[in-house]
């Protein structure tokens, strides 16, 4: 039976990094961007597109009732996103039936819920976390070591807010559940007083 | 340093074995009821009396503003409460001073979080939680357990709500924060998908 790790992870707090470590500590495969790459090949839309859909930056228009009013414009918007929706949800099961791996966002943990219950994967639903100034520290960081124009602190937690803010948009348009709330997830680590290098190889060891 | 491991925990979860066990896997003191017994000690109240404050049975009453109309049985009941508080905060500060530990409850994550803070002691703050069915299995297993009559499952559902209540009441009225809000704590486990006994020794390397 395939082992598959799920990471939520607010921005900002190094959950890439320990997603990226976890699979490096397991030999699993690490899915993240790949996952955006499976859906534009499935459905033929625009990268950019998929991207902002399920970064939580557009938020299509979901109608109550949908009758005679409802336009074509509208109608377009809701096939799209419910492609996105149909190719996320196979794209994803998929790589979960394919092998060991680690999956980060895009919902997964709520995709591949059904596949634990039946018995199919072992699934083990991770959320990274980690203080406000903690997550200020981490982006400034990446910040300083990019070229060109810097954020300021203030423009940078601007920033962190805002894309957690639409993280949780689309995960709560999704799944109907609180991103991030705990009775969703089996570990939440708060990786403001750890050194992620350091700790994952011993939380490698919970899931082998 | 001494390293303290502070333990919150839902009531049902397994919260005190996977304490019990990570003291034993580390070969650090153990504390729980001992806080007990050493506030009984320090303060020379009942021992039933400090454990139903301290387990939120028993709430006392706090005036918004303390007049004339205050009456002394009022003024009484809030002076023993002061006096548990302040027995707490001693006991526990004293307890992470002496040795390496595990705390198990007592609002203890956040009356050490100043000697995190200032560098006196390495603090992790767990939080040990379940699924409701999860829960309800573990408590029913220990009632089995147990002589003489045993309560229906509707009756332990009953009772592992209102425990949990009331240590969520208790820890709201200590700290003003939100018990179980992760955001209080840097590891939370959701014990319903693992067996505490195979997943402590791997826990236990994180703190070493």
């Amino acid at each position: 039976m395939n082992t598959v790790i799920t990471i939520g992870r607010e921005f900002g707090s190094g959950g890439r990094e320990v997603g990226v470590r976890l699979a490096e500590a397991l030999g699993y495969a690490y899915y993240d961007k790949e996952i955006i790459t499976a859906i534009v090949n499935d459905t033929d839309l625009a990268e950019g597109f998929v991207k902002d859909i399920m970064d939580g930056k557009t938020r299509p228009f979901f109608p109550i009732s949908i009758g005679q009013t409802l336009n074509l414009e509208m109608d377009y918007q809701i096939r799209q996103m419910q492609s996105i929706i149909k190719s996320q949800t196979e794209v994803i099961r998929d790589m979960a039936t394919k092998s060991n791996c680690v999956i980060v966002g895009r919902c997964s943990d709520y995709i591949l819920r059904d596949m634990r219950d039946d018995g199919t994967i072992e699934l083990f639903r991770l959320f990274i976390y980690a203080d406000p100034e903690s997550k200020l520290k981490r982006c400034r960081e990446k910040e300083a070591a990019k070229e060109g124009e810097k954020m300021t602190d203030k423009e940078l937690e601007k920033h962190i807010k805002r894309v957690n803010k639409e993280r949780a948009a689309y995960y709560e348009d999704y799944t109907l559940q609180k991103w991030g709330d705990k009775s969703n997830y089996d570990f939440c680590l708060n990786t403001s007083c750890m050194e992620i290098e350091k700790m994952v190889p011993h939380l490698a060891k919970l899931f082998e």
